[in-house]
């Protein structure tokens, strides 16, 4: 997630590069090709403007589902941030005094290693991601290296091994660690540490972080339907080809206007629509490894400080740095 | 669900062929017998503009709907996995020690027939759907045989031939099965395997999947309101039909641009309109057999997996495969 | 509410064939006019398209919130159906072994008896609906006669005489039959046949039941407000009383059109104005006994079934029946 | 809320008959200059069109706002009259039978004052609102005395006059009336006459109770953000202001109409858009003692009526009368 | 956020003077460039009118993203303001009669100091913030006074110095705060003050506010996507550096009209996209001490006085004041 002001425009325009190039090529191309031939195969612009509403008609589909689907994963880490804060509270405030405090924070470690192993399943990559490498992700050395070193590093610090061993060869991680704590659950009334009711609530809290759990995982394997991303970008397409050959009809026309002007005009009409295509295409997979994710490590993150803090942990990691303007 | 980043140009041409090739010979009738006539029968291209505005609107609300019901859709499957992780949670670390492993694995197996016996239920046709035959899905040869199979193939793996038998002749089989497994957990309290605030508890889990098998049979049952599908159809088959006339009378005033060119180009306008609109259109039952479902056969063996792992058994299934970039 | 795929082209002409005819009168009485005076009063038709904008907005807006209403008007009996079955399954697996099954038999008929009561309800005539007579409903004979039958009809299934007695003169019949269900838990308590935990468990479903009837009053008793349906109206109406002088315009400039054709395309485009206009209007209200309804009665009769199925009952009656297309 | 089909044109003409002389007024002076002066200041219709695009967007989304809000504000109230329900057949059926019936009446009596307290707390006015004189309503009489009359006049028939005393000098009364009603269960249960555990599930009614009240206060203490409603006016005025010279351009580019034409066009444009904005600026504010409120005296009575029926009181008031085909 | 009507349109002109020059200067020098060379470089408007509908698509989606953005920050804090006053009636009216007023007195206060002390940290900047400072903020000299004296100039009024003292160095206050008084209801719980379930019950509401605050830092901390509000913004300058161009070359077409007139109807359709695009801009983050903030300062001085009043305590403050216009 960026989180300056505004992007640079430079910066924009490097990262849309390739479809600006095209569109410079394509056009150019267009009108070499009618400076030789002279043919007139110019095309009226009327009908070619019903296409471009029909195609920002679902740029805008398409873009506002984006932000919906990024808003929604937003709202579940929100709701992961919530119930880890109620959950600790909860262990510290209903078990009784006679459970060691040393149980209790066993258990909101072992919790926090469900959210580290989680933030680790979300960033695995899918077939319509756009998987870029994560050694790439040079401008966030940080996050990169959290990524290399993988879901194990960051277990150790609130797992025990033996715990980590249990893990080993199971589809899904961090069910199976939701699992064990209901189980500790249980063996805490079984030894008198919590009475029956207390634990039914804590209980009712682990069923909200499942369902946390599997609104990310919804969100993660059900990507915008694949059928509108591709119509979308096929009539994208379509419209941008027709383009120069509508502007060559206007300037052509035009008695003071030379129609060379088609070529930059017809590149600025193509880069923007491709644009708004591309911020959608980027913003579609909120767990993607990507510069505009989600940032859940950063939430993560604020779980741990948060959950240790009122273990009143003395070593408590900082917050998540934002690094050359990204926040991961 | 298609799950690779794009479909492929010609894949989408082909599947949409039929709008494609009606355009083209509808376009060309049109030329041709202005041409043999010379009636000059065009139309002004400003009102059919109005029109087109008017159908993009409708385009863009049935899209718009026939997303949201997927998403829905693919929400109460969502809930159906947390709450079926949650109840099996539930089973084993509520019911007390004495309750032997056996009764509580029996119980969970009754659960994932129910996860079965919903899907199957819900893939029965209606009226307002494709209905192709589930022999045709080639391109899912697994998914093909699970739909030949049909329900008994996965019910004999999870419950007794005694419990099938008593399904037999039942309107609704899911939501029997839902009350034999209220019916288990009163049996359970009464035997004292569990006490009476912790059965409330799980009757309660009971209700949330009462809630969602009601809920995914409501998009499945109450379609995306057919006079809306109806009217946008025949308003899209009006605009289609003029746009020849329009671009005649365009093409007909230009002095460098010769009239055929309206064929290609009334041809292209008309199959992104139909592309659209049938883009919607199946995409409107999210539970129809077909190649936009929400994928809930996959859905299904996540419970699946996840399940017998908390049962810590042996023999688990491998994730649904992906066939021809399908995963359903 | 329609259940084939498509509406036949010919239906909806005839359904709109008032508007239809209006705008080809009214089309062609201006041009014999224009035809016999000679008088230029054709208006350009630049500001006209700003119009159609603004109606095409407008409309937009409309189908949508009544799309909205009949889908939140879905729900709501989604969830009466949900709420249904688990207060069904919830009496038969809660209340003591000692509890007559008779008792809880009673206590189900009376909760269907509930059901029929807000289904007749909810079709009470309000001012804004269509208010076409039941009688006129030729397509749906079946559905026809449970409306002229009435509510005592069904009640006398599933009430006793002289709980229907009760009833006569109460302003909100399906209220006092949910506050005479509670009444009927609390007995059940105070004789020892349930706990008072699964007691307010169950209270707490009559809770919900109360919210539903809740929700589907605020739907019946809360139009699209009407300064807004009233301005979508007059705007569409002088929309399309300007668009012959439009069209007037253009063909009449058009050296090689006939003015003439102002009449047929001005007579479509009027129509598809109307028909969008028409449409929302008749699916604002989903509960006005036509064609457009949401189903209730056949949602009742999946309830009456699912739950006289639940009590094993022999006589359990058919699904709703598909009559002409329409389930009722 | 009007609650017949359709305003009357006319009545809609005269409600708007401010926006409709000014656009005359203004439309003529134009003319009028430009005959006398003969300076050519028309303005090109394409850029004012463009203007015009994003006034519809603009108020598209004032409407939409407006709606969501109306429609929000009678949910709430929906929700009240639930809770309402709720809560009277939970006091009636959870009590114990050695509470007396006078107790349990007196309880919902205070209940129906708290529904009155905040019903007339609601339409005290804003400084956003129109604010029309509460004497001014001729309309409807019923709900004007009502008005004048004021808050006390109704509690007193639901209030001991010492209950009244009371809440003199407070800020918020209907919080502390439902603080008052929580003491009322605390003392209950001292008193036996009701169970901790059927306490605590009346209080979270009255928690519910709670939360509706203060999403009511949200909606009337949140205006429609004010700088998007006067940013929506500016380009309105702005827009309009362009019109008659754009239409000028045109009628005095055409050789047969006559540019005195561009008066009667202009006006009826700048109508609609005026029209179209008012209704949203009407729609806004749904508790503003104006006739397009969410009709919460109405609502008010519902809840007074089903409740006393359900105390079986012989003295029911009426439903609230429809005045002028306006039910407030 | 401003609370009259509607906003002056002189004091919107001098807020946005800067696009209102910007856009002066530049279409001037246009035209002065074109006035001394000559050069035809006009450009055709039809291609422009394209790109500015897809800005006005982009704009639509960006006003409401921010307008829902602050809905929903107000809907946050209003349900802060219903669980605090849950909280407080809760304690009054669920404690057992033995526990002295003065806990539960300070028990409310100390809720108040949470209140104050989420205000507070919703204030801090942001690094996509406009971040003006808290001293310029002189038309609303009481706020100003408020954000100026900070947090512990409040928390003073509400906790002791030592729980003050304890809050030193922590990451978020608010949580551990929250924390702090879930260690109390366990201690009331263990000195027989409250039964363990009305415990339990209290101690949800604490989870409700952990939820609310979680809510209200998911707003503050997860700015509208960059990447979509600066790709409006680049798309709007792109838009808006064409207009002149494409004015000039219908005004140098006109026979009448003077080209000259260029300047200020660009400008006016330059300001009006960019008012458009800064009054969404200036909506998108609900807490940033800047005049269209959601007012949580008059919101937490409604819960200070509801609460006191509750206490029925003498020195009840007054309603925030509204300055200027705004209420903070």
């Amino acid at each position: 997630m960026y989180v300056n002001r505004h992007y640079h425009i430079w910066s924009t325009v490097r990262w849309s590069k390739k479809p600006l190039l095209n569109a410079l090529l394509y056009s150019a191309a267009i009108i070499v090709l009618y400076e030789i031939t002279d043919i007139p195969f110019s095309l009226p612009w009327q009908p070619i403007s019903v296409i471009g509403i029909a195609v920002a008609f679902y740029l805008g589909f398409k873009n506002n589902s984006s932000y919906d689907r990024a808003w929604e994963a937003r709202k579940i880490w929100g709701a992961i941030v919530n119930d880890s804060r109620s959950l600790a509270i909860g262990i510290l405030s209903l078990a009784s005094n006679q459970v060691p405090f040393e149980w209790k924070k066993n258990f909101i470690f072992q919790h926090i290693g469900w959210v580290m192993a989680l933030k680790h399943t979300m960033r695995k990559g899918k077939t319509w991601e756009h998987n870029s490498k994560i050694e790439n992700l040079v401008f966030t050395p940080y996050f990169r290296e959290e990524g290399l070193k993988g879901m194990e590093a960051e277990l150790v610090k609130y797992l025990s091994s033996e715990a980590i061993q249990k893990l080993k060869g199971l589809t899904n991680i961090p069910i199976q660690l939701l699992k064990a704590q209901s189980l500790e659950l249980k063996k805490l009334e079984e030894s008198g540490g919590i009475t029956e009711y207390k634990h039914v609530w804590l209980q009712q809290l682990i069923a909200r972080l499942i369902d946390n759990q599997g609104a990310s995982e919804r969100i993660k394997n059900f990507p915008f339907p694949r059928q509108y991303a591709s119509t979308g970008l096929f009539i994208n397409y379509i419209f941008c080809a027709l383009i120069p050959f509508g502007l060559l009809d206007i300037f052509a026309q035009s008695e003071s206007l030379h129609y060379w002007l088609t070529v930059p005009f017809s590149t600025i009409i193509i880069w923007i629509f491709f644009l708004v295509d591309r911020i959608g295409d980027y913003s579609e997979n909120p767990f993607e490894s990507a510069y505009n994710d989600v940032p859940i490590s950063s939430i993560s993150r604020v779980i741990e400080i948060d959950l240790l803090e009122m273990l009143e942990e003395k070593d408590v990691p900082k917050p998540y740095p934002v690094e050359n303007g990204f926040l991961m």
